[in-house]
């Protein structure tokens, strides 16, 4: 085995994300299997508070998490590792052969959820349960953060409704925490409703349209900037989109107006990077028409966030596409969904359902797996109950079969998540949709029998569950 | 080829991050190879502006990012895609032989950096300089965001100065952006000074401490809270620290003292998950002294940041080691740092090295290879200089080749870069050090032959430059 080294590029292949865990999952793990604790148990994710500036969450994250999850393999190099860490032989062997074999229902990617509402139940023997959680919430937690970022952006460029025209284009890779953010920040973005990406590696994974322009250090590399303008005309003739603030944006356009006029190249756009967008937008449109390219599009980027976006369209800035990078990408004014995992239920006696619950001050769980109720009327979200899985409410249960005995049920493209966060945004109540939510929280509520279990198991009763 | 799916783990592994690239780098390259713009050039990474709450930034993330782009190579799969979106036959030849060859000079990880230093300067063929971009800024933006959470939390654990007895426990793996941002994250943070990482995968790779308790659904998975702490302590004597806070924290902590008297265990720790932290410590500190346990240590977690540390550690609280989580891993008050990576000279006519640099309002570069000179002043750091690349001043050059025609020179372990880290904090101006800055911003200047070359850029100038 090479030594453990400063320069490992540290990229994990699925199977490696077995050990992508907090070590002390692994220890718990190991006991549990020492003393037979292997009888199923039920575990839920949720957000207990909603983060700072978001009235609402959309979920994401959950299709890759779920593949990770089925190619968790303990292989020859991270056995070795364990056992230099002091694992017992007989768990070892029990990692060789681990396979998650778990039940897990979920609320689809693109819902839209709030504070204390179960989004993940997994139900499988405790040791599985207990060995996803690191991963399932490093991968749901930030997507999450970072869909519901998008989901601002896209309301922004909406005007206050989702935008539905792909108007966003994710330019966040180089301010992305690493390699993975930057995957499924791409992804996360299209859940969204962003028409695009410039990550090409995320465009190839998941499917999505590849997106650029050029940078200013290719207007740079010629003589003068009507040469890079022409030059990159000639090479990329429908791509012709000329990022226009090098040196001066206004004469930066007349030059992409020279340069598309002596290529015959049909000009598709300008870029603006930096100074008053407003404004630069507005004389870029007023150039370009008056020069007939009515057709040409105008590309916004440059720190964009969503109250100046939406400040942009309130003010009519005539701008076609909005490139946003380490606002979307960073989630930056909320970088962290704090999603927790914890046990709900297991079954001490085989056969025989415990509710599990936590009484920590400040941190206290209900016990017993749960089902989210949301009642619509009219097409608008009016109040979700959280309920014991076993009632049946009015309203759409929001927890769906996603796995069972370990294969993935009904998985969908990305597409329809995105159509389906477009339709939760539109659902919303107005003032949620709004960047400084206006008006009362969203109302969610417990069903009166899991606020009863909630009592007796407060009282330190004993209480039996379904799951 | 598989279709793109939503499901995909997203997972790249180092030769395939040639694709984790922004669009515009590969149609840019492209249109050089056409154009047989393939000439040296030169590009230097720098940060326009400290992020808020920031008067310092500790530069972190570089030999992970020059290992990938050692390793990044385009496979028939990239070429494939790229084929399907365009791009020619000559340069998808080009890219199948695609090596980087090109020379890196660099501040070694741990440097403390201020604005518009460099901290990596590429010289290599213009594409493959171009190439590289998206990569190096995805990697070395975040981790030196979290090298720098990761200082700020060193030094309220040190009360004023490094903590040096690693008394940091990176606990981010689950609030972390993806599975590469928790890679990094404990790397970042064993650079700041972490004594370990709850993440396995990290410690494997980068040869960290890998360190973990229970949690509470381990507590919730026995009837009695003391049975869960005696099944612990027998299956793990020799990491006998017990998250004592499920129920009631003064409480659980009797528990454990009376589970390791009932199993003879040694009680390493308690970890404290909630509530009043400091009152708490006190509390369990008295307890485990009285019943005999000084030498139990009081782990501290549960949403901790470096203000709340230092307001603990200012008022004497006994907490031995910090798990910091989210704040640590988003570095969540100032998620992003802006690094930027600019053409700053070229070479159109062959062997002539010539000066670049951009105009844009707010956006300037300043022209030519850059070098910066630190001086030092009895151990103190007292003012930078960032000069030409060919000027030699006094103070320390801080940028020292890191590559060489491709191949990596001098490769230093982790450990060092910890105690240049620790070093660095210790020679910053005191005032430096508070979490709030107090006083004057650090001196960064330019030297007066830079100024000049700027001055002369600035009024349309062609300007020679040394690389």
């Amino acid at each position: 085995m090479a030594l453990p080294d400063a320069d490992d590029p540290g990229l994990l292949t699925p199977a490696e994300t077995s050990l992508l865990t907090d070590q002390y999952e692994l220890a718990m793990a190991a006991s549990y299997h020492r003393r037979g604790m292997n009888e199923p148990a039920v575990f839920e994710l949720f957000v207990r508070h909603l983060p700072p500036h978001r009235a609402w969450l959309v979920a994401a994250g959950l299709g890759p998490a779920l593949s990770m999850v089925e190619q968790m393999r303990f292989a020859a190099g991270e056995l070795e590792y364990l056992r230099s860490e002091g694992f017992g032989e007989p768990f070892l062997d029990y990692l060789a052969d681990f396979r998650f074999s778990g039940d897990v229902d979920a609320m689809p990617e693109g819902t839209v959820f709030f504070q204390s509402e179960p989004i993940v139940r997994v139900t499988a023997p405790r040791i599985e349960a207990q060995l996803v959680e690191t991963l399932l919430l490093n991968q749901i937690n930030f997507q999450t953060a970072i869909a519901t970022k998008g989901a601002r952006i896209a309301l922004a460029i909406g005007g206050g409704r989702p935008d539905r025209e792909g108007r966003l284009i994710d330019f966040s890779p180089r301010r992305d925490h690493g390699v993975d953010a930057a995957m499924k920040a791409a992804r996360a973005a299209a859940l969204a409703g962003a028409g695009g990406t410039s990550n090409v590696a995320a465009a190839k994974h998941y499917g999505l349209r590849p997106v650029g322009t050029m940078a200013h250090s290719y207007v740079m590399s010629f003589e003068h900037e009507e040469d890079a303008f022409r030059a990159f005309m000639e090479d990329w003739p429908d791509n012709a989109v000329m990022l226009v603030d090098t040196y001066d944006t206004v004469e930066g356009v007349r030059r992409a107006i020279s340069a598309a006029r002596a290529t015959g190249v049909s000009l598709k756009g300008v870029r603006l990077d930096s100074g008053d967008l407003g404004a630069l937008a507005r004389a870029a449109r007023e150039l370009l028409d008056e020069a007939g390219f009515g057709g040409a599009q105008i590309v916004a980027s440059g720190d964009l966030e969503e109250r100046q976006i939406a400040r942009l369209v309130g003010e009519g800035a005539p701008i076609d596409l909005w490139g946003v990078g380490t606002d979307l990408g960073t989630s930056r004014d909320s970088p962290a969904v704090g999603g927790v995992y914890k046990l709900v239920a297991d079954m001490p006696v085989a056969g025989r359902w415990r509710s599990a619950f936590k009484r920590s001050p400040a941190k206290a769980t209900m016990p017993g797996p749960k089902q989210v109720f949301r009642r619509r009327v009219g097409g608008e979200m009016r109040a979700d109950v959280i309920a014991s899985a076993s009632e049946s409410l009015d309203g759409e249960p929001l927890l769906v079969p996603v796995m069972r005995a370990g294969a993935r049920v009904g998985s969908e493209p990305l597409a329809r998540m995105r159509d389906r966060t477009a339709a939760e945004l539109e659902s919303l109540p107005a003032g949620l949709r709004a960047l400084t939510p206006d008006g009362p929280p969203y109302p969610v509520s417990c069903s009166k029998l899991l606020e009863e279990l909630s009592a007796l198991a407060l009282a330190g009763h004993d209480i039996e569950a379904t799951a």
